[in-house]
Parts: C-alpha cells; sequence; structure tokens
C-alpha cells in the first residue's frame, strides 16, 4: 500500500440520512457524552457486521468542526468532510419543527440570521430557515460568558450560518414564523461568514410595496437573485412552482401520458419566424427550439400515444413586458385524439383544476405567504367540465355587447383579453374558462382548420384573469392539407422536412396544448410580473445573474 | 349575431374521456342503436341540466365519420372534430387489454397495421398499438362480403391506422403479444393512410442483431426515427425512460428536494472550456449551459436548501462515442450538507437503488422486451448502504494487483473503468458502486479538496457495469478558496462573477452530482449505444431529424 493510500484506511462507520428532521434528544446537555459512547458502540458493531468482508468498502465519519464539548463559541474551521467523531452524534431539528410541544427540548439548530440586535449583557437573534423564523436570545448566565455574548455581537452578522445549541423556551414573538417558542442559546458557532457589505438586505428585498419602509427595486433584487431568493415569500413561489411540475406530471401519468425530452438545438429555423436564436453547430446552421411542437407532435406519429414534456422554451422576442420571458418553461401535452379536440380540453380541464386543488391543499403556508406580500385574493374555478368553453365568435358578441369595438376575424388583443375575462367572471362566477375555435389566421400553419368554415380552426387558448396560460389545437395529420398549409404561409418546405415526413407514415388524429410554467404561477397566485416566478429570468434586457 | 356566429351553436352536450380505456360493451352488433338512443337522451337531458343558465357554453360532440351503421368498410373523411352523433357512441378497447376473458366480445380497436398477409377470400393483419400487437382476420361471411375482403387487400397496407369492429375469438397466435386471443373482423376502416413507400419498415428496423433476416443499420433508422420508434423495443425504452424520471422526482420529493428550472442562456462561458455552443443574445456574447452546476449551486446558496434538476445539457464535444452526446437530458441534484459528501452519497444510493427497484417493478414488460433484443442480462446491486465504496488510492491498488498499469494521480480511461467493474462485480457481487477521493487534478475548480491531503478531492462517481453515471463532489463553499482555485485553472473571474458573488453573502456547506438520463437508461437496460435511448439523438455528425 502506498503511503498515499493509508490516509482512506479508516475505521467507522456510519451512514448519515436522519440527521437533519429527527427530534433532538430529550436529554440534557450532560447526556451526550454517553450517547456519543452508545454510538461508537453501534457503530464499531455496525462494521464489524458490515465490513467483515468487505474491508476495501471503508466509511467515514462526518463532522469536521471544532469539538464542542470544550469550546462553547467559535467560527469553525472549514467544513470540508473530515472525519471528526467528537461532534458525529448530534442531532439538528428544522426551525419549523420548534413550537410548543417541543418547550423544554435542548436541540440543534443550523440557520441563517435574518437580523441580530445586542442589547446590554444580551443578544436577539432572528434565526431564517427557508421560509421559516425563530428567535433566539444569548444571554450571560452560569452557561454563558460575558466574552461570549461580546464575540456573538461583534462578529454575527446577518445572513451568516450558524450551528446553534440551546433550550426551547415558551415565547410570543409574532414577527416570527415560529411565534410561540424562542431559543436560549447555550453554544453557538459560525459555519459561514459574510464577506464584506451585502449589497441588499434580505428583509427590506422581502418588504411588500405597501408597507411602509425601504423598499428595493426590482430590477435591483433581481442583480442579487440569490440574496433576494431568501425572502421566505419568493421561497414559497418556488416551492409552489416545483409543485405545480409535481402535480402536471402526477395528473398526466395518471391520464396515460409519458414523459419525454425532446431536442432543443434543432436544424432550419424551429417553427419559422425571426423571433429565434440562431447557433453554429459543428458547422451546421441551428437554431434552439421555439417550443416542442414538431418534436411531440413527431413523438405522436411515432405511435407515443400521449406524451407530455417540461423543458426550456427559448424565445428571441424583443418584448419587454409583465408577461414575456425569453427563456421559460413549457409545459407540453399531445395526444392522439379518437375524434375531436375537445378530448385534449377536457384533459386540461381535469390537469388544471387537479394542479388548483393540489395546490390549495399542499401549499397553504406558502400559498398565504405570497398573498400577505401581494394582498391578492385566491382565483375562483367551476368543477371539471363546467367551465365555460365559449366559441370565438360568442366571445366576440359578448365584447361587443359589453361595448368594446372588435373585427370578426381578428386576434384579441391583452385589453380585450382583460375585458373578456372580467365579462366571464361576472357572467359565469370563474376566473377560468377556454376560448375556442380561433380565426385560422391568427394561429400557426399545424392548426387544424374547422371543417365547416374554414376562417376558423379547432384551436383555443385557456385563461386564467383574463390572461392567457394554455394554447392549444388540434394539429393537421394529413400531409397534403399540411402542405398545402405550409406553402400559404410561405414557409420554406426544405425547413421543416423531417417533421412533414412524419406525417407521410400514417399519422393519427391527435392534438396538444403548451402552458408557460411561470405563467401559471403568476396568475394563479396573483404576482404582477413574470420575473418573479423565474429563478433566474431571461428577456432582452437580462442575461444575467 | 353574426352569420358566422349561427355555425357554433350546438345543441348537444357530452365529456369524452373515457372512450378508450373503458372495455366494450357486450352486447351484439343489433344493441348499438338502442345505445346510442340512450347516450343521446342521456346527452340532451345531462345538456338540460347543465346549460339552462350557460346557453353560451356549446359543447359538441365528438365523431366526424362516416356513417359505420351504413356502410362496414372504407375510409373515413379527415377527422376534423366534427359533431357527428351517429358513431358518438363507440367505446374503443386497447389492444393491451384483449385476452382469453375478453372472448365473445364485440369491440372498437383503432390500432396501426403491423403487417397483412391476404391468403385467398381472407386477410391476416397484424394489428400494433405501442408495443402491443394482435392477430386480426378479416374472412368472406355473411358479415363480411368478398368486396369488403378485396377492398381490404388492396388498400390496407403496413403502417395504416384502422378503426376495426370485430369479435374476440380464442386462438394462439405465438407470434403477437396478445396471444390467446384473435379478431374476427366485421368492420373495418382506414383512418390514416401511407403515402407513397416507406423508407424501412418497422418489422426489419426491430429485428435483434442475432435474428436471421433483413438488418438496418442504426443510422438509417435513426434517420427515420418516427419509424423506428415504432418498433415495440423502442417504445418500451422511453417508457423506462419516463419511468425513470418519474422516480428520480418521486425519491428525492420524499428525500424533502424541490424541483428548479435554471437558465439555458448563460452570459459567459459556462464552465468554460471549449465544449460551448455560443449564440448571440441581443447583441451580448452568450453561451448554453453545460450543466446547471452553477445555477444549482446558487439555488443552494439562495437557501433552497435540496434542489433537483430535469434538463437540457449541452456539450459542444467533437466526440463520436457509444455514449456521448451533444445534448442530454441531466438528472441534477445539489443539497446542503451538515459535514460529509458522503450524505450526497447515501441519498444517491438510496435515490438509485429505488430507481433500480421501480423500474423491475413498474415495467417488468418493458424490460424484458428490451432484454430479448439485446440478449442483456439485468443488473445487479446490493441493498443501500452495502455496496461498495472504494477511495482512489484503493481503486488503483486494486487495478495493479489485476495488473493493470496506472498513476497515482492519473485519472481512470475507460478501459480501467471497465476492468474494475469486472474486478469489483467479482469481488463484491455488484454492478453498482462508488469511487471517492478523486484527484483534484482530474475534477472541476468547484471541486471542494480533501482536508488532510489536497491531491486529493472530496468527488466521487458512481458506476453501473463499469461506466459512469454519475458524477458529484463536495463544493468549495468559500469564497476565497474557490477564488484561489479559480486563478489557479486560470479562468477568468470575470466570466463567472454572478457565480461567485453568490459565496460572498454566506453559504451552506453542500454538494451534489449530475447523472445522464439517456446514460442510465442505456447502462441498466445494457443497450449498447446512448443513441437508442435519446428520441431524437444529437452528436457531431446529427443534428436530424
Amino acid at each position: 500500500m502506498s503511503e498515499g493510500n493509508e490516509k482512506f484506511v479508516q475505521d467507522n462507520n456510519q451512514q448519515v440520512g436522519s440527521s437533519s428532521e429527527d427530534p433532538a434528544p430529550k436529554e440534557g446537555a450532560g447526556s451526550e457524552k454517553r450517547q456519543q459512547k452508545l454510538s461508537k458502540a453501534e457503530r464499531i458493531a455496525l462494521r464489524n457486521q458490515a465490513n467483515s468482508e468487505n474491508s476495501l468498502v471503508s466509511k467515514i465519519d462526518y463532522l469536521s468542526v471544532h469539538d464542542d464539548t470544550t469550546q462553547n463559541f467559535g467560527e469553525y474551521h472549514l467544513i470540508q468532510s473530515q472525519a471528526v467523531a467528537a461532534s458525529a452524534s448530534r442531532v439538528f431539528s428544522s426551525v419549523s419543527s420548534l413550537n410548543k410541544d417541543r418547550v423544554g427540548e435542548r436541540v440543534w439548530i443550523r440557520a441563517r440570521v435574518d437580523t441580530i440586535r445586542p442589547k446590554g449583557r444580551s443578544a436577539f437573534l432572528v434565526l431564517r430557515q427557508s421560509q421559516y423564523t425563530l428567535q433566539a436570545v444569548v444571554s450571560e448566565s452560569d452557561r454563558v460568558s460575558r466574552q461570549m455574548v461580546k464575540w456573538i455581537s461583534k462578529e454575527v452578522g446577518e445572513e451568516c450560518i450558524l450551528d446553534i445549541y440551546g433550550n426551547v423556551v415558551e415565547a410570543t414573538v409574532k414577527s416570527c414564523s415560529q411565534h410561540d417558542v424562542e431559543l436560549q442559546v447555550w453554544k453557538l458557532y459560525i459555519v459561514s461568514k459574510v464577506k464584506g457589505r451585502l449589497p441588499i438586505r434580505v428583509e427590506d428585498a422581502g418588504r411588500p410595496e405597501w408597507q411602509e419602509g425601504v423598499h428595493v427595486l426590482r430590477d435591483t433584487r433581481l442583480d442579487n437573485r440569490v440574496l433576494d431568493l431568501r425572502v421566505p415569500s419568493q421561497q414559497a413561489i418556488f416551492r409552489i412552482q416545483s409543485g405545480v411540475c409535481q402535480l402536471f406530471r402526477e395528473i398526466l401519468l395518471r391520464e396515460g401520458f409519458i414523459e419525454i425530452h425532446s431536442p432543443k438545438i434543432i436544424a432550419g429555423a424551429s417553427e419559422g419566424g425571426a423571433e429565434v436564436f440562431k447557433l453554429n453547430y459543428f458547422g451546421q446552421n441551428a437554431c434552439l427550439a421555439q417550443s416542442p411542437q414538431l418534436y411531440k407532435q413527431m413523438a405522436i406519429c411515432a405511435d407515443l400515444d400521449r406524451v407530455f414534456e417540461i423543458g426550456p422554451v427559448f424565445r428571441a422576442e424583443n418584448s419587454y413586458t409583465h408577461r414575456h420571458l425569453c427563456e421559460f418553461t413549457g409545459l407540453d401535452i399531445e395526444m392522439a385524439i379518437r375524434d375531436h379536440y375537445f378530448e385534449v380540453v377536457d384533459v386540461l380541464e381535469r390537469l388544471f383544476i387537479g394542479i388548483f386543488e393540489g395546490i390549495r391543499q399542499r401549499f397553504a403556508n406558502e400559498i398565504e405567504l405570497v398573498q400577505q406580500k401581494f394582498q391578492i385574493s385566491p382565483i375562483t374555478y367551476l368543477p371539471p367540465g363546467q367551465n365555460p368553453r365559449l366559441h370565438f365568435p360568442e366571445a366576440v358578441q359578448l365584447l361587443r355587447e359589453n361595448g368594446y369595438v372588435i373585427e370578426d376575424l381578428e386576434d384579441l388583443s391583452s385589453e380585450n383579453e382583460k375585458a373578456l375575462g372580467k365579462i366571464i367572471k361576472e357572467k359565469y362566477g370563474t376566473d377560468f374558462y377556454t376560448l375556442a375555435s380561433y380565426p385560422a389566421s391568427v394561429r400557426p400553419f399545424y392548426t387544424m382548420p374547422k371543417a365547416d368554415d374554414s376562417r376558423y380552426s379547432n384551436s383555443f387558448d385557456m385563461f386564467i384573469r383574463g390572461e392567457e396560460i394554455v394554447s392549444g389545437a388540434q394539429r393537421i395529420h394529413d400531409w397534403d392539407l399540411l402542405e398545402s398549409r405550409v406553402k400559404a404561409k410561405n414557409i420554406p418546405l426544405s425547413s421543416i422536412e423531417d417533421y412533414m415526413n412524419a406525417f407521410l407514415y400514417g399519422a393519427p388524429p391527435h392534438g396538444g396544448a403548451g402552458i408557460g410554467l411561470e405563467r401559471v404561477v403568476m396568475l394563479y397566485l396573483g404576482v404582477g410580473n413574470i420575473r418573479e416566478c423565474s429563478m433566474f429570468p431571461r428577456d432582452p434586457k437580462r442575461l444575467r445573474p
């Protein structure tokens, strides 16, 4: 065995796993040593059992910190996966788990400093862990030296990460999410410090517009997005966004869909038009897919029957609005239909109501955090099958009846969409509805024309609060009809040759839809700007961070 | 109401939904008319109930086909979502649902023609629906005219899509997935026809290499991927791929992770190096992310604690091997750790064994289909916590003991990796294992060096069958150490400024890993080439279809 090797032969054996969420030990600090001995004995037993024939499978203990049995405060060495047995038995509690039931327990917590306020021989800290906050108090006592309080007041700043050991006591702290307890601090170590000055304060970034105090402009927040995302309501938005994705999949899998991944780098010009990012692919002209449209249709032609995809969508659109991004997350579905594109609408209605209900049930805390900040009421909707489906001419008629001027075959402007949303909300009592049979001229070339009136098409949009969240249609599955539409729209056939070929070999009737994830979250929550719902948004002016 | 509007006022009301999977009616064909009347009455009742106050919510019936009550065969008009009540009550069965228990039932099926063989006054068809096949026989009888058999023999070709109505009868058909029944055809309609000649036959594309007959080269198959994907074993691969994604998420959500979406268009040079696709972003230099590495770490610095992402990853690598793609689907995780990067390895081991077990349980049919074709045995692995974890010097030693020549700090070649896989399989009886503590020089700049020997790093790869499926590490969370590593690797600080800044504001110790979805599927199934596991693969020579 070479010299270098010997460093790696460890004589300990322990699995981690349960270190973060388990309840803290109920015994006092005095019993910690016993615990360590026990767990060391267990470790040895485990090792003998597991490693008897596996001598090369060496496992490493997990702690790399100062020995907290000899020193009650200080700054850790860099945590670098060293094997230090002394602290290996520490079990950490989550901030969210601390409430009245835990009073009297001694717990370890790793959390960030939201604020710190020294006061005489004490210091008051608010600790933050994702969207949860807890007050912690260090006071001079027989356990806490004056030196320790002084050191904390001097060394611990906002956004530091700490390991704290302390006693859970009853208290009323209205400003914290854990409002019926606080932590009496007995040991405190700095895990990670802030270097230099913070460009923005998290508290300021999270202040609602209607509240007095320092406000940070959205652009400044986005420039410092890593700090901005630490705001509890921002954390909540991204937990909800994750939830929307899970529900989207859960429901579609139940409906018999499978997940696919289509290429984002494609030859030719995607769906045509100028709004495409171009790139050089080993000497060939390529571009970024404006949507998975062409490929998800090809998957249907390949008999995958019902597919969905969640992936980035790229639009080189030079528009700077509250609801456009140059890169966003597309939620796409495509499915073979038996006869009618309303089969797709049926799936989507079940899907969306399933998502709305699921979010409401699983993310009640998060919704409250966001709505407290943005002061928006929840959306309303009816059970699946009862939300209005209007045909385009009916929408035109409704708008005219309410004094709006619109041509028969003109696309709806954003203003008309908003107005229609209000009219429908008043008439049917729902923020969620479908508008079908759009004029063919305002839909893409692959949209199936209406059988009895080719000025219209078998297409639809779905809306929340008067803003589009879904766009879908029956697609043309007949090569000859498709070719005539491509020619009519002056799209060079050569640029979509692979797509066209997919319809030569027998294609099932099919339809589908595209959904913008960030837009769904924005409209569901009533957050006024799509940038709030994109972790690192991209618009024509923003490529960073 | 304008003239155009009147077309949209429909007087019928029906939901679709259950049309594809419900069992077929058990009554004979004679009872169909009664059924239609009933369902029409029901529709009217439903309409009166639901639409009494919603006169604008018009719903449309779903059928647009010939009236199958007057004509037993023929070609449909283009299915274009017309409202034709005559066939609206048809319920379709899936091919996979037909077995001995269904004998005597009359069923509707929509399926593709796998093969057709006219024989005297009969025609034998094999129908295909995704990975399932069924024999159907049309024979002249009191229900089937000679004209109908002739027309079918003339008009129906391979890959046509048909609607068939017939009687399920007992039969032994070894070559079909539904091997104990066949369908006696009574009605047959063409839904979609093939235009021109098929460039490849699906049967040929699916023929295992070891079987006699026509074989289609992989490149030819990929050029005609829409046809190639119709091969049952190919269908199975993509159902399994979808399953891997679902299991990945299910397990990680259970472990407290959330899903994020990081930008793919980024400023600067991603992780550096030449292997990056460049593009113009509204006049600025941008590139496609080589991985979500920098952004998932930023999400951890933003306190999201445990994140995963499934998304495309872009590598402008000019290598043409069995396991490299220029665009693939990355399965990424990143998590705050308490002390040691083996916390990440623990999660990954539970994750992978959960995926292996889940796929085995949920996709037994699919695995069989794929393994029949590729003749590969399933992978072996031990329960979580028992699969070997070797440190790099131990691997070097093992290789040397087995006669391989390798330097202490040299990266493993593919050949050495394969050899090590065999040695470990023999020694520990598993295809799945972890190799940790790689030399620092062969890992990226953000990898945490080993505390007691900076020639090594807190990094790991995980392997199946001697090929890497995961690459991970503890990351450097300390700004100063990170800066020194960036400088040592000659990376311009300005190109990763946003990333660097994330470590100024207190960063938690963290680690993570990146996984290639296609590679996991390829290695789990033992499919020899990664292109088989990418729906539309991209390599330096392939940008299409």
